[in-house]
């Protein structure tokens, strides 16, 4: 898509923020925002801004100039082009931020049942498998219904060690030698940084193609680098389209006034809601299609303000917990909790203006007058009212949510909801006064498996363990 | 399978409920459960005990007495038997209740990429597709990969009158007509109350197969009936199996002592944490087939425990709130947070004793020390070493945790687990003082959405929502 076909896209796929159903005025003082607690953030909002920017400039948010690598995105489209019709399927071995971006493109952007559709149906474009764990009957089952000599394997990871990753690793290499011999270095491809690390040791021995994860590019925070770019394009998504529109989000989020910024809006009030107890932001998409772009942001949220210590070292335990769910199926499972139950719940609304396709349903069935009442209407209609209803049911208790309205779903409306979800992370953090880039805890839980994996150099830690398990038989039914 | 084979799982089979690690004497007492409380909650369990024992023996909850449903099972059998090989497709239009349950068993029970084996490698056995929105894109691109005339759709609901599943089964029923005239009906079978509803009144018209939800059995504790059944049989998976595990999990829950029984013990583990401030269940299972068993315990806990009011009618607004993760991918998404932020946590996990498979790591791979600890041991060595180390690290920090050991995943232990998921549930509800059982939180939703929709009848409730809406153009971005 050219530049000038993107202008066009600023103008009709902008995405629109709404929390009118956050404030006291639309459902009152008890467990809405008051204009003036917003008011009373616009400094911290300001400073956070500023040393977003500061870090930027520094280099340290690389993930920041993503939208703009316009040079990498033409590369991937280049090697994609180079092995058209090569493969029946690609893999990626990749786990968390190596894994959940890819899973979300893929279920935004291809067309739904992507890998149940015919191989013209597909436009010659291979299969998209993401193995993103280490089970081992899903392995096996996986071995069953791909062939290798047809696949192409994406090993990614930033640090080279991730232990799932190189596992999984090892094996394929061993199955595609078996099968291939030599030429089994075709069929991988990989992703990591630039310097560093076991994979890039690796691929320095076995010259595998690769492509390179920018330094301060976090893996949660690296969808639009080569970690979610090469799957996008090779299954016939136009990434340049994606980081166009995450370069609009960018522009969209640079503002620094909050009641301009959806991002800084919804940091905001996300903020406000947790230190008055709203301690979980549910992300529910109105669309098949967003599914697993809510299940990308619970790692995004989690694991950027999970954080122990404050910036300034102090023990602080905090963290909004993120939830994924669906509408409108989640409202025949989850919305009896958000509607009743405690009030600790921010509902983040994502709402698709227009659909792909319109599904009407038939109208005068005769044998039932009770359902009549559906016939003529369509599909889309039925979704937006059970959005609107949900959000009414809960502003009506006291309940408050938010609402994106992307106006289609596509590569520009999807590369810009997910730059604004980052920004807006970045910002919450900001305001948290923690450090949203790190994950100091979850490599105790590493340790502990390295040690009882029986690892060199853990034989410390083991000991510890073993020593300070106290199992009593009475706890166990 | 016989009894006699049944017999044998239940020495072979049997869940252990290990939660030590919810205990003080693990994770101190800061956080941990301290035998006095447990024992100050004997009384209550009791009580609750006695409770679910009354309403079982009067008939207020069917769902128990599912498990013996065994001449149900048989025409299930028989009908299965009678359409074989007649059908590519098996679809399910349900929702919630009528499609957790579903998807739960398929997942747990069938191959992985159950639907991109061929047919061979079904054994012949029909695809499974459970409709469990109504996005249009999805319906669309649905309709793409399935040909109506070698497909069966299964009508699933309680009421008849679900909005969701009867405006899918017009556009459905309209579909097969224009395809296949009067032969639709042997295109749909249906599952709904033996008496009352729209759909039963469909049934007399078109004389539709149908089988019966029992009167007193809700949606979210359906699975064990037609409603979860029918696709399972279909399938291929051992019903007879699933349900002498369920009574197994009867079985090992009719125990009044808590400290017996895992479904008392785990109610009480909960509520004691909730009290405490603990009031999100995490439910996380070590095994990619049992990662819908969590999506469905969401719905379970939610719409059960999540009320306004409690049985005296005061206003209470209560509600743990469940989170599905799943081991090991989420530890590289979620375990930032379960380990360092809020202590509101109460982690579930499920290990899996022995996998089908064993997929061992080639050893020996020179490019690369730093991977090689990882050869020679076995995906399922470094599963159960990643669950450790996470449940290790938890503990660690003070963060509570249980564990249910499934020798395997098979039939019989899912049954099994969920009638003790399903009991644990009705016990926790005794506990929080409120009705398990009804939903009325989703009422004012649908009643909005009706509303919205221009239904008849509905015009002044359109009317109130016109009127009280605030939107401010002021809060949307």
């Amino acid at each position: 898509m050219s530049r000038r076909d993107h202008a066009a896209l600023r103008q009709t796929m902008r995405i629109r923020f709404d929390f009118n159903n956050a404030m006291a005025s639309s459902i009152g003082d008890a467990h809405g925002i008051t204009e003036a607690a917003l008011a009373s953030l616009s400094e911290r909002v300001a400073r956070g801004h500023s040393e977003i920017a500061r870090r930027r400039q520094a280099g340290e948010l690389d993930w920041m100039k993503l939208p703009s690598s316009l040079n990498v995105a033409s590369e991937i489209e280049a090697y994609v082009d180079s092995i058209k019709g090569r493969f029946d399927n690609f893999v990626v071995l990749g786990i968390g931020g190596s894994a959940l971006g890819n899973i979300a493109l893929s279920t935004a952007l291809n067309p739904p049942y992507y890998n149940l559709l015919s191989p013209e149906q597909r436009g010659g474009r291979p299969r998209l498998f993401v193995l993103d764990n280490v089970d081992p009957d899903q392995f096996s089952g996986f071995l069953r219904v791909v062939d290798p000599r047809r696949t192409l394997f994406n090993v990614i990871t930033k640090s080279g060690t991730t232990a799932e990753t190189m596992a999984q690793y090892l094996i394929v290499r061993d199955m595609l030698v078996k099968a291939l011999g030599d030429s089994h270095r075709d069929h991988i491809v990989t992703t990591t940084d630039a310097k560093s690390g076991e994979l890039r040791k690796i691929i320095e021995v076995e010259e595998y193609r690769t492509f390179v994860i920018p330094g301060t590019v976090g893996g949660r925070f690296s969808v639009l680098s080569p970690v979610g770019l090469i799957s996008a394009a090779i299954t016939g998504i136009d990434i340049q389209e994606l980081l166009a529109g995450a370069a609009f989000g960018d522009e969209m989020t640079s503002e620094p006034d909050l009641r301009r910024n959806p991002a800084y809006a919804n940091a905001a009030i996300h903020y406000l809601g947790y230190e008055a107890g709203r301690t979980l932001s549910v992300m529910m998409p109105y669309s098949q299609a967003l599914k697993d772009v809510a299940d990308w942001y619970c790692q995004l949220w989690a694991e950027s303000l999970g954080k122990r210590v404050d910036l300034d070292g102090r023990i602080v335990n905090v963290g909004p917990t993120p939830i994924k769910a669906l509408g409108v199926t989640d409202q025949h499972s989850q919305v009896q909790l958000y509607a009743e139950g405690r009030f600790d719940k921010i509902v983040n609304f994502i709402a698709v203006d227009r659909f792909h396709h319109d599904v009407v349903i038939p109208p005068g069935y005769p044998p039932s007058p009770g359902v009549n009442y559906l016939g003529g209407h369509t599909l889309n209609e039925l979704m937006d009212v059970e959005r609107q209803g949900t959000a009414v049911a809960l502003s009506d208790t006291g309940r408050p949510s938010v609402t994106f309205h992307l106006p289609a779903v596509n590569a520009f409306t999807v590369g810009q909801l997910m730059f604004i979800l980052e920004t807006q992370t970045a910002m919450t953090g900001e305001l948290l006064h923690i450090n949203a880039f790190d994950q100091p805890g979850v490599e105790a839980g590493k340790i502990a498996a390295y040690a009882l994996m029986g690892r060199s150099g853990y034989e410390k830690r083991a000991a510890e363990i073993s020593a300070s398990r106290k199992s009593s038989p009475a706890y166990i039914i």
